[in-house]
């Protein structure tokens, strides 16, 4: 059992092993790990935070392999981080397909984990932050963050990243709706993969239009998300939305009232994700007799869960 | 201003309007509606409160509107509440397809109503419940609750229901592969819906191997979810799809510890939501300038997002 300051230690000299095991205690639910994290989180800052995301079967697992070897090609780190709301399985698991960045294992300049639904609401998105906040103490170059899933959940963890790339495939109508709502909102990048589809085109003028009914209904957003065609199997288009990526960050480099504004939004968002663990945790640490006679005694009505609720919040 | 005992008369007495003005002040947020809720949590538990789920562009609207006409049909009342955690607008806003249901508008025995994502995280959930609490006080037989997505939100909205309705299209590798983590779990009753499709036959037999699977891997789950074909623009498959419903209810009757443990499971979850939303409160009521320094203290590393939701889960 290392102390706090072993980890902090181990970790900022990228010392994959610890920094796995300790990944594993964060995943785990380990309330130990929080005087590591908080110093953790204070040597951070460095990495470059990347989000992946996009409906199942979009690419992004081949994609975040492209970017992987396309990053690994001018030097610079990487790490991987995977995270799959809908399965639950974790750690060493085999996710999407995983199999693709195995070129990497033996590489040290590159980092890859996967990450999966532990069964608790909200625990996921605090896992993946905590996590974060491990990476990016390590100093890797650049942090590829990939998730599968839309909605809630998606965007909790996207949150957690300086520049989104939402992956589209050339789509039916459906699918235009369901990227039109929220989700559209959370993109830094749009990414159209599998470019040579016979839609791919159409695809493209889709998300340009409401790119630009975007821009024009909220000037004030400086940032206008460009649109990439990609073909992942092949890598066609990489280049290209690597460029982009460096123009996101040379843009937030640029415009630091943005890029505050940014960074505050995240910590808020993650100091009230925090809180709501600690909710949480409050019910875990409740007795469990105790709760349990006031659930039953609210299925037989004689009280209601906004009142369990309060007792235990105050207790 | 209602006091709250003239909302839970009003409420129990079927008043849709004073409902649906109830309704607007929790998804507002209202602290509030706090004491009335808590009491029409102890008159409800009458209503059958059914969840309909499944991906964008499966049918759910059309199916839910079918259900409710064949359940007016046979004389029972019907509330519908349409979630949509991927649209920012709510209320009188038109979701999906909202207009199948417009027929039933001048209905007394009909009640709808939409919700969409307030935009924060746990805050629809959480409204939902809530929600339900008022349909279910007011002695609707039949709830249905309607949701679209993938993933956490999805699974949350759905855990407030007693039987779960997981429509899937007949469907490629991909849909299989999301049907089966996850969701898959949370379905009592699996619709393969456009049964006219050429891979129904091929969904509705992938489903039936995944059941089997599940079966044989928790032989301690009594409930085999049944699997129905459906054509909801035609109602084709409804009626066998309602007897499934009432099948499933007849089996938590008689199965009073599954029904019991199922409840059990419901209001824990109840409270942990209403917990975290007890937490984002206390963010919210929190000085705003404290917290704004303390977030800036953060984005320089000074401190870290832990010590400050410390501070203010102990203030």
């Amino acid at each position: 059992m290392l102390s706090s300051e072993a980890w902090v230690e181990a970790i900022t000299a990228r010392n994959v092993r610890a920094a796995a095991r300790f990944i594993s205690r964060i995943e785990a639910g380990d309330p130990n790990v929080t005087p590591a994290l908080k110093e953790l989180y204070r040597r951070g800052g460095r990495s470059r935070i990347i989000g992946i995301t996009g409906p199942p079967g979009a690419g992004k697992s081949t994609l975040t392999g492209q970017l992987t070897k396309h990053y690994r090609e001018h030097g610079l780190s990487v790490a991987v981080l995977a995270v799959d709301p809908s399965s639950p399985h974790s750690g060493g698991a085999i996710l999407g397909d995983r199999l693709r960045l195995a070129n990497h294992s033996a590489d040290p300049g590159v980092f890859i984990r996967s990450m999966a639904s532990r069964g608790r609401l909200g625990g996921l998105a605090r896992a993946v932050g905590d996590t974060i906040i491990v990476l990016d103490a390590m100093r890797w170059d650049v942090v590829l963050i990939e998730t599968v899933g839309v909605g809630q959940s998606e965007t909790d963890i996207m949150r957690h990243t300086s520049a989104v790339i939402l992956l589209q495939t050339a789509m039916g109508g459906d699918e235009v709706q369901a990227a039109k709502a929220g989700i559209m909102e959370i993109g830094d990048i749009f990414v159209v993969n599998k470019a040579d589809h016979p839609e791919a085109d159409r695809a493209v003028r889709v998300l340009e239009e409401m790119i630009s009914l975007t821009q024009m209904l909220c000037p004030e957003k400086m940032w206008r998300p460009p649109v990439v065609k990609t073909q992942s199997l092949s890598g066609d288009g990489i280049g290209d939305l690597v460029e982009k990526i460096s123009e996101r960050f040379r843009f937030l480099e640029s415009h630091p009232d943005i890029a505050r504004a940014n960074r505050r939004e995240q910590v808020a968002h993650r100091v009230a994700e925090i809180l709501r663990d600690m909710a949480d945790r409050r019910l875990r640490e409740s007795p469990g007799s105790e709760v349990d006679s006031m659930i039953d005694d609210a299925i037989t009505r004689g009280t209601d869960p906004i009142t369990i609720a309060e007792r235990i919040f105050s207790q």
